[in-house]
């Protein structure tokens, strides 16, 4: 496996790539949710480029930036034993040099939700992903299904600005007792981490739900997206160690808009936990 | 020459066409400024693609959008006697397709003078000339120097979201007595079209004057600019038909900041004559 850290070198390596060329963009402290994205990059792709990059500027003045895990040499390890061709690792000069001044702005699917609880954090996305894109230059890139609303917001950016790649979702990679897996779960207490599946529980049982009343009649969208949103929301108010609900949303999954069926829909969950942000979603089909 | 109005067809134009490939994107309307850029492009590429989009983006809602000129079957005649390979002229609908809500933001560069008269409209030039990188794939894009503060966005956009393109300046072309060639000024009434060429008098003597001076004393920037600002604004306020000056200033052409020597200067203004606006900038070296 190569290790690149300049764009540079990072060119020269893509040019001679074999292709199709896939991308898997990680702020690193990699866990199976990564891997699973590498992995279907691996069935897909000739060649694998995965980038550690802990973007500032997706990280609100509040939040956790400084003390993001960076456990680089574990990072580039799994990399490595997982197949990938380079891992791209710039320095924080080599992607925001002095003088940048460019913003990459997606309104409509990145309002709601986490663009609600966390201000500029998608701008910080859509700028980062944008440049990765072009620098690299690939065929396809993966992103996980848990950020879904980053991957409606990746879409539609590169559906926007014409970049031409395949934005592959990969399915939310969970623990044995439904927990999406994640990299701030390790800022879990062990109380905490134990309460911490009720956030799936409470999707699973709204999807279920869903199923069981499949075939939602004309008209009757908002109504059944108001008693989806009300019963996952009784569920997680039982949990005590959830300290706050910061949104529970039947949405569309690519405009993020509030669902008013028919069409694809999606539960989506914001919870915290002491000082712990934690997100989840199911499709609900 | 191929017409094209599709990106779906533009994209199997260009991977076939010969490289390097070279962009001139304009708003059609075409003139001699234009037919430099092509000019200078095939003289150094193998293909060439011409876009004509009147970018509803760029256009103030007070602006002249609707009254632009579209004299479309005499841009492509032109375009073809140049030696054009493709002409790109897509309908709005393909360029902004319903639900497209990304916008490109640049900011430093874009703040001042055009930036400050015209809020949004270099948020509206980014975002579709990213766009338009992004769906040629030139390796040369042709812009005039005339729009100087928009190169320098363009350079800034490109460098920041790493779009793999050479941004190439073509020097304004001017009319025999000197005034800057424009789409615009065929808005102008005899009266006011005889008196304009005094914007470019009023550059060129500023220029002379910076040349005379060359060698401008360490510290002293600041004060050379005041001086050059001040004696550019006078002999703009003594031509009568001049009804505005919207501004007068010696910045890095590069950055757009006030430029506090040493290294590159250039003088911009915008005067209004009447309801027509005309910009125009000479470099000072």
């Amino acid at each position: 496996m190569r290790q690149l850290s300049t764009i540079a070198d990072l060119r020269v390596f893509t040019s001679g790539a074999p292709r199709p060329l896939g991308l898997v963009p990680t702020m690193g402290a990699l866990h199976a949710g990564h891997m699973a994205l590498v992995a279907a990059a691996r069935e897909e792709c000739a060649s694998v480029v995965a980038t550690i990059f802990v973007n500032p500027a997706q990280f609100g003045p509040a939040e956790d930036l400084a003390r993001y895990p960076r456990p680089l040499s574990e990072d580039l390890s799994m990399l490595e034993a997982a197949g990938v061709s380079a891992a791209f690792v710039p320095p924080v000069e080599e992607m925001f040099p002095a003088g940048s001044a460019t913003t990459v702005h997606v309104g409509a699917p990145a309002r709601p939700l986490e663009g609600e609880a966390r201000p500029g954090h998608f701008d910080g996305v859509a700028t980062v992903v944008a440049k990765l894109l072009l620098q690299v230059g690939p065929e396809r890139a993966y992103f996980g299904q848990k950020d879904a609303q980053q991957l409606a917001v990746v879409r539609r950016l590169v559906a926007d600005l014409d970049i031409p790649v395949s934005i592959v979702a990969v399915p939310t990679v969970r623990e044995a007792d439904g927990l999406a897996v994640s990299t701030r779960n390790a800022y879990l207490s062990p109380e905490q981490r134990a309460a911490a599946p009720a956030v799936y529980r409470a999707l699973a049982a709204a999807r279920d739900r869903f199923r069981i009343g499949a075939g939602v009649p004309a008209g009757a969208g908002t109504q059944v997206r108001a008693q989806l949103e009300a019963g996952c929301r009784e569920r997680l108010a039982r949990e005590p160690l959830i300290d706050a609900i910061d949104y529970v949303a039947v949405v569309d999954p690519e405009t993020m808009a509030p669902w008013a069926g028919p069409g694809a829909a999606m539960l989506a969950v914001a919870v915290r936990m002491g000082g712990v942000r934690l997100i989840d979603n199911v499709l609900l089909e």
